[in-house]
């Protein structure tokens, strides 16, 4: 048989043919017209993805690259800041909060658990010398969701600057910057934005740039001041993944011809779909709050979970995601991101339910296509 | 006429149609053993090219982020470094040192100028605290090279190490690093390695790694630490480049292929052919000791350099560079390196001579492609 490559994983994310062919495409120097031409375009289009009047810092890096220049950009050695920690990207801000010797609090809550804006306003209050807020749009070791509506309601109350990674949840779900009041959104170019990994985005609203003034957090190749200078020349400061910032362009044709609310509804009904598969099967979701990134599946009781995800990928190619550590083998993440058709969450679900047989789960074939394909149907325009 | 877009810039440069081809092919998931095996088989191709034993790492990001990651993991704040500043990249070095408060003595050089292993000797016995020496294998803003067999020398003596910036050297001309005792070397993908800007790559001496053990800089995306610990699971700490290292892998085909002895020898006859070229229509090269890399051109008396630049690039669609600031319009940089053939050698040429006679610059037309080519032909094998 021949088998083919399906590529289900929360990043990278599978992408459009015409987008990958532009890889393809002869490079260009970057420091000529023609290059700044696509590179303000970029900019211009990744403003209108993140819902922001500020402008749009594209870094070659991966995301957390900017996850870093978000920090070491707006804040300085000492400073206190509030982590939300509930799963592995959670854990990474505390971590660079470390690395930047700020004085990090962090709230270690379960892997996966929710947090209310409630808690975070009680937080705040008992710490009102906090800096920052760092948190997710979409923890995506979990798929959980945060409210950061209400986060940025909240922290822009206070003096405090509200960091919000949205690696994977930006273009999947709303979290427009400027109306929200987010100080500091990043993403990353392997999720939503439909191109492979190496660049990572950034912007920062007023509140926030008011910080870069005082920050002294060591920084050089993300020196987002030397970004802003030569943005005003068009350009980068230092050599820019050129075919990436190509591929992004043409990729950004096709989300802004679907449309953010388009793309929102979208994400949403794979979303309902999968959630539908995965519950027709009896399997129990990870998260309360799942969001339209991934679903989160608990490993069903008595089956080893790296070997599921092994099966699926190693004999079905469904490479869908396994549980990062500490939680390895205690659940799988089906993504449902980018560029991803309904048929990609029925080969998914077929693919899991061969899968339980192989490993001798008792399942009935078809029942979880099934229930996603109604989905499917009613949503499908 | 239909007009034809020539790369002639040291960097990004051309790339192999082939090479370009595999960055349409579909992503596969970093962690994988399907790209494990890629990436491993990168990594010691990039070993065979530094010429060293020491794992080669593989960051996401442009080169900078390599000299960033090369100081802030071996130095820590307060340390003495010393800087060979004789163009836009020995300053660069001064600049990261000043990002990272280290007591940075800087050389400043004309631009071009030469620095002969005995003043660095002189330098390091009245500076003998001196941690580390920061250089270049070439200095691209001017093509002019160093010595680093004879700095290597000097500083294996001394208890400071030698970070030596290859980003457009190294493929280009020999520096075999562990034979020369270079403790930290670095490049960038858009260079010798013949495919896109967006990935860098550093090697450390055993030398250089114990300064690891002590380095106070603050750092996270480029902690060596964290890479060497997940190069050990054949993988990297974050979400890598995936589609330019999947070129990369092509593209180190065609080094091995060549072989490095093969692609001095290469660099060398076209170097040559570029530099009596030049010489045959009675212009002056600006450095004394050019490598390989590029070649420079004064201005001819007389002449508005970025208007010749800008000839070339917007009439001729000969990309070529001009000089950086502060010398902007004072010469100008014909590349050749990395996936370049003869006839870009004369395409250089011959759109050089046209443009100076569009400039009405006395001519006469032929004369450098005519030196070139028995250069190019005498040594065509």
């Amino acid at each position: 048989m021949i088998k083919k490559y399906y590529l289900l994983s929360p990043g990278p994310t599978p992408i459009p043919e015409d987008v990958l062919s532009i890889a393809a495409e002869p490079i260009i120097h970057h420091r000529t017209p023609e290059f700044s031409k696509i590179f303000m375009e970029v900019t211009e289009g990744l403003k209108y993805v993140f819902g922001t009047k500020e402008d749009v810092y594209i870094l070659t890096s991966s995301g957390t690259g900017a996850m870093e220049a978000a920090v070491v950009n707006t804040l300085s050695p000492g400073d206190k800041v509030i982590t939300i920690n509930a799963g592995k990207f959670g854990e990474r801000w505390g971590n660079i909060g470390k690395a930047c010797s700020l004085n990090t609090k962090e709230i270690v809550l379960d892997w996966g658990a929710g947090y209310a804006k409630e808690q975070l306003e009680a937080e705040l209050k008992a710490n009102p010398e906090t800096k920052a807020v760092l948190t997710q749009l979409s923890e995506t070791s979990t798929g959980a969701i945060y409210d950061i509506k209400g986060f940025a309601e909240v922290v822009a109350k206070t003096n405090a600057i509200l960091v919000v990674d949205g690696i994977s949840g930006l273009g999947v779900m709303p979290c427009p910057m400027d109306e929200w009041q987010v100080d500091v959104f990043l993403s990353g170019s392997q999720k939503s934005f439909m191109i492979p990994p190496g660049l990572a985005y950034l912007a920062l609203s007023p509140k926030a740039w008011k910080m870069v003034e005082t920050s002294k957090c060591q920084k050089f190749y993300f020196d987002i001041k030397k970004a802003k200078k030569n943005l005003e020349n068009k350009t980068t400061p230092w050599t820019p993944g050129i075919s990436l910032i190509m591929q992004q362009k043409k990729a950004l044709d096709r989300i802004k011809a679907i449309g953010l609310d388009g793309l929102f509804k979208h994400h949403q009904v794979l979303g309902d779909a999968t959630r539908a598969g995965v519950k027709a099967l009896g399997l129990q979701l990870l998260v309360k709050n799942p969001g339209n990134i991934l679903t989160a599946v608990k490993t069903p009781e008595g089956l080893d979970g790296s070997k599921l995800v092994k099966t699926m990928q190693g004999k079905y190619m469904a490479y869908i995601a396994g549980a990062q550590d500490p939680n390895k083998g205690k659940f799988f993440r089906i993504a449902h991101l980018g560029y991803m058709g309904g048929f990609d969450i029925i080969t998914a679900l077929s693919a899991l339910e061969m899968t339980l047989k192989d490993l001798n789960y008792p399942v009935e074939m078809g029942a979880s296509t099934q229930a996603a394909q109604t989905v499917l149907r009613e949503n499908w325009e």
